[in-house]
């Protein structure tokens, strides 16, 4: 009777289930499960501490499998102990016949993690490798703040550590002694197409750790009793102010208890017929080798009660107010304010009036001007300086927003991309965060094209054509041209709940509007009202095309200006003015296309009453220049281009 | 009389001018310029084996600056050693007065290295950071496949070392002993909003490099003799078979040389009017406490004249030939083959008909088919396997081709994204590179959407807006629906010079084509003519729509079918079929908004006519299900949806 032999016979039952859901599945991965068959018995009967009935309860510890696939043995684990799964107001324990309906189109047992099918144990989608640990780090950063005595375990394939994420994770958990979070790598020698690399071996996975600062338990992670002393060894680590973080390298087998499982060429195989049963009889004869029994009563660790306040709400200052609380009067007395200043701005006002609401930059803070956030002695313990590391701090803003915070994420627009699939796997867990992306378009001029963000717009977009689980937008893209549009439209961000991506420009732009004006997620502005031609604008474009309709206006052509600050957008207002129009439209934004232009298009298509949409946008490879007119003018965007091309789409000549 | 003041002579002129020039621009960086003085002194003027007039000599030694904001430095020594600037058939000998247009629109010498603006001396495009080490990585795979005694010096910033793609391209370096790459840590504290972690210290990031397996040299980098015996003993490792790689760590000072522009606030900002005085004084006192004199002749090593020999360029097998030759007459003769297997028959076919066709994938081998590359042995040596690792791939891609190689990547489409800034990268680097993405859209099915590529087509579509220098489009996107296209648009990737993203399929699609049929990059095909109805579809839904074809012919309505296989396209020639089926244009793609549909939408609302453009794409978050059949009517995209909605379209009730 003892601990190792009962965990072996619950690793052993898991890893049945595992193969038999797979092979009811046709597909899936049973013997990445099996490499994690010990360590998941003895985290979630043991060291977790939770309440299967109340899976997403804030005060328990988490687990986020950053190599999704694996996810067989936790969908095993959950049906064994009736981890409640279903959507919020339907849950219901999990049970083994729950468990077979795995990758069904029914089912809420997905092929990978995904809490938003109905499966809150987990807090994040994964599978789509390397940025579990990010996740985790941000779910600790939460819990730091609501100060909540949680663990986060994150369980790291060795060949998914190959992805530079998890490095950016780990010295991101150092930078801020993220203690909470034990990384605990399964080196089971095998990826997909081969073995791992000697890069990914558990020594050198260990020596990595350690340069960056970490202690290492290189244990066998087959052995109950090497795995539950290395977990308890982190709880040790976490509460110690003074020990390094730690994390655990587990040696496994992909595919243990049955050798015909083992080796390569069984990555990602379901076992079926005649195979599935000799692993299943293989598995039996490993319980009968290891003298696996059930005879020590296994208890799960309960999580403390106790949940975080309810976050603090207030309304927000106005524009004018911040400015003069922020010291920013003379400035605002200018007439002229970049947007990504009054991001600031806004950021530091919502700070002061939520709870909730928490910034990360990535070395650009004093560009982004996420700075004034962080620069408030009041707000700085709710900033998360990413350092340059974009990847990890998308991920990062997932697991905060799981943890119950709202992020916003700041950097070049044009590094944003860099993190383009962990916002995509932040969408799917149904995260609420916000990104904004300053130096957005050509605008920047200088620098050149390296710091210019251009297809970006088209990449969002994408998004907003989507609804999520609650109806919601995919996405919703903003850009102000204006300092005014720029506050209100931060503060919206955060009272919107879902994913919103605000473009920010370097230069300083003219007010056009004022604390009067409402904007709205959705909304548009008409700026100029006129009959001859609509033009639709956006961002720094919208101050090009407002000389432009003077110059028109000189020629006796009287256009009309929107100002389309926001995708998606209402469509049919936007016909009916180009209705009062003669419905032409002419779309301008500094990037390349694919983006504000396209979706114009896309509404007066489908009408197809006949509108005509052209568009300018970026069409050539911008580079760098002393001036944004320089780079206007490079790109056909100017003033006198958009005179010249409503013009031509008028079949007038200029006067 | 001595190399060292010597060396500090050099190092103080060009960081003279490096201020200078930045003053004139208004913006830049002279103080990380200034911390690299020595090391760019001592590598081009005496390590790096190249001819100033002749700077993207194939075999000479090369140098990726990774932190490209730091480019000032260089472009001073360019100026004073003449290297030739301007676009090919112009070159000419790079001035002092050249130096003075940094980031003026009409020059050459742009904001951050950008060859394609008339800067041969770099390979790529640097900016974005933590790319240059694997663009280094890339270049040594070319120059090793030809026999080329090069070295590839990289400079990467400290700062920027917390990208984690630095730490995938050590990984890389290591994995393919790609010694002849130098990579030179440039520790000089500050990143630009703060000092950077200790995580990224010269002994962390020591330790980190020795962890995986590099021999480090940690040196002062304002030492002359110290970084010229480092880059000595470079070379040394580079020539020893046995030896480990070797890595620089130099600590260096940002701003060096002149106190008043050191320590924190002075990232990217140029000196101007007293300050710049002060900064020029401060050197030349710098200069007179070194005793720098330029009194040691400083002699440039020249390269090797040997040029690889001229890459065999021969016609490749027809489809059927190739299925027989390797073995696949049997699945040929079955009348269904997924197109992602199609693109590995092809690419091995290329790789026997064209010596300079490369292939990458990041150990997805056996699910995107490059394995059939890399298993035949006489190819095995043009196979890059990067493991799970997708920025490294992209950016190693862009290095191989700036070596004169055709590589493929290929992957999961849904894990490219994972590189898409480095592919943006290696667009503004003018790379020819071919992206093969695999288990496009949403049938692949059981995976669930954490494989999906969704947003992907919107993001590639919007390169295909612009023209690249030379004038060809920024991207074509390719989506072959059967077999024969797939295997014949993948030699036209390799034809054409220029990025090319290829969509493939998991499933087995039947044959709609023979090797009869032709296609081209920006071609579509017409499946079935008709007159009532233009369906345009693509990839998988091609065959989705052919079904819904049928029952719509059943139902008495003609429908035209085009498979729209190409972004960009003939648009005339659409609109031209569209006008025969009364203008209206039903779309249809497995994937979100933005894409196929929206690129038809743009041609008809700019047309005006009043064309009518319905898209069907997928609108919700997908899931998992067990066939493709499921996610199609999960996600509204089957036949019977499609019938439906082209009926409602007509105004017609089902029959």
């Amino acid at each position: 009777m003892s601990f190792d032999s009962t965990i072996h016979a619950k690793a052993i039952e898991l890893t049945k289930l595992a193969y038999e859901m797979t092979a009811a599945a046709g597909s899936g991965h049973p013997t990445s499960a099996a490499s994690l068959s010990h360590i998941v018995s003895v985290l979630m009967y043991k060291h977790m501490r939770y309440e299967p009935a109340n899976p997403d309860h804030p005060s328990s510890d988490r687990l986020v499998l950053s190599e999704g696939h694996a996810v067989p043995i936790i969908y095993a684990a959950c049906a064994d102990l009736g981890v409640h799964i279903g959507k919020p107001g339907a849950a219901r324990a999990m049970t083994r016949e729950d468990a077979m309906t795995l990758r069904a189109i029914g089912s809420v047992v997905d092929g990978h993690p995904n809490p938003v099918e109905g499966f809150p144990f987990f807090d994040t989608a994964t599978g789509s490798l390397g940025q579990g640990l990010s996740h985790a780090a941000g779910l600790a950063c939460a819990a730091r703040l609501d100060g909540l005595d949680k663990r986060v375990f994150c369980i790291i394939g060795d060949g998914e550590s190959r992805e530079g994420q998890i490095w950016e994770a780990i010295d991101f958990i150092k930078d801020h002694d993220l203690k909470a979070v034990c990384p605990i790598f399964n080196a089971n020698v095998y990826a997909q197409s081969a073995k791992v690399s000697p890069q990914q071996s558990p020594d050198t996975l260990a020596a990595k750790l350690e340069a960056a600062g970490f202690v290492v338990a290189l244990i066998d992670g087959h052995n109950p009793t090497a795995v539950s002393d290395a977990l308890s060894l982190h709880a040790q680590h976490q509460h110690d102010p003074k020990a390094a973080p730690l994390a655990i390298v587990a040696k496994t087998i992909k595919g243990w208890g049955s050798a015909s499982q083992q080796g390569d060429g069984h990555h990602g195989k379901p076992a079926e017929g005649d195979e599935l049963n000799k692993a299943l009889e293989e598995l039996d004869a490993t319980a009968r080798f290891f003298g696996a029994t059930a005879d020590t009563p296994l208890k799960i660790s309960l999580m403390s009660p106790k949940k975080p306040d309810a976050p603090k709400v207030e309304p927000a200052m106005t524009f004018p107010e911040a400015m003069a609380k922020f010291g920013q009067q003379k400035a605002l007395d200018k007439g002229k304010y970049a947007t990504r200043r009054a991001y600031g701005i806004a950021l530091r006002a919502l700070g002061h009036a939520r709870s909730d609401v928490v910034a990360l930059d990535a070395d650009v803070s004093n560009s982004t001007f996420a700075e004034t956030f962080y620069k408030d002695a009041a707000l700085k313990e709710r900033y998360f300086e990413c350092r340059i590391a974009e990847q990890n701090m998308f991920s990062t803003a997932a697991g905060l927003s799981a943890g119950g915070k709202i992020p916003f994420c700041s950097t070049f627009a044009k590094f944003a991309v860099r993190g383009y699939d962990q916002i995509e796997m932040a969408v799917n867990s149904g995260a609420n965060f916000k990104i904004a992306g300053s130096h957005a378009g050509i605008s920047l001029a200088a620098d050149g094209p390296s710091q210019m963000s251009l297809p970006d717009v088209a990449w969002f977009r994408s998004f907003a054509t989507i609804q999520r689980p609650g109806g919601e937008r995919g996405f919703f893209i903003l850009q102000p041209s204006d300092a005014y549009q720029a506050y209100a439209l931060t503060l919206a961000m955060a009272e919107y709940n879902g994913p919103v991506y605000m473009r920010t420009l370097r230069p300083d732009t003219e007010f056009l509007y004022s604390e009067e004006n409402n904007f709205t997620l959705g909304g548009f502005e008409v700026l100029t009202p006129g009959r001859d031609l609509l033009i639709v604008a956006s961002g720094y474009m919208v101050h090009e095309a407002n000389k432009a309709i003077e110059k028109l206006d000189a020629q006796g052509i009287d256009a009309t200006l929107v100002d389309l600050y926001s995708l998606p957008f209402d469509g049919e207002a936007l016909l009916d003015l180009a209705n009062e129009n003669n419905g032409n439209i002419l779309t301008i934004e500094d990037n390349y296309g694919g983006g504000f232009g396209s979706a114009v298009a896309d509404v007066a298509a489908a009408d197809g009453s006949g509108f005509t949409v052209q568009q300018m946008h970026v069409t050539r490879l911008p580079k760098s220049g002393r001036s944004t007119d320089d780079l206007m003018t490079y790109c056909g965007l100017s003033s006198a281009h958009i005179v010249q091309r409503a013009m031509a789409m008028l079949e007038l000549s200029p006067a």
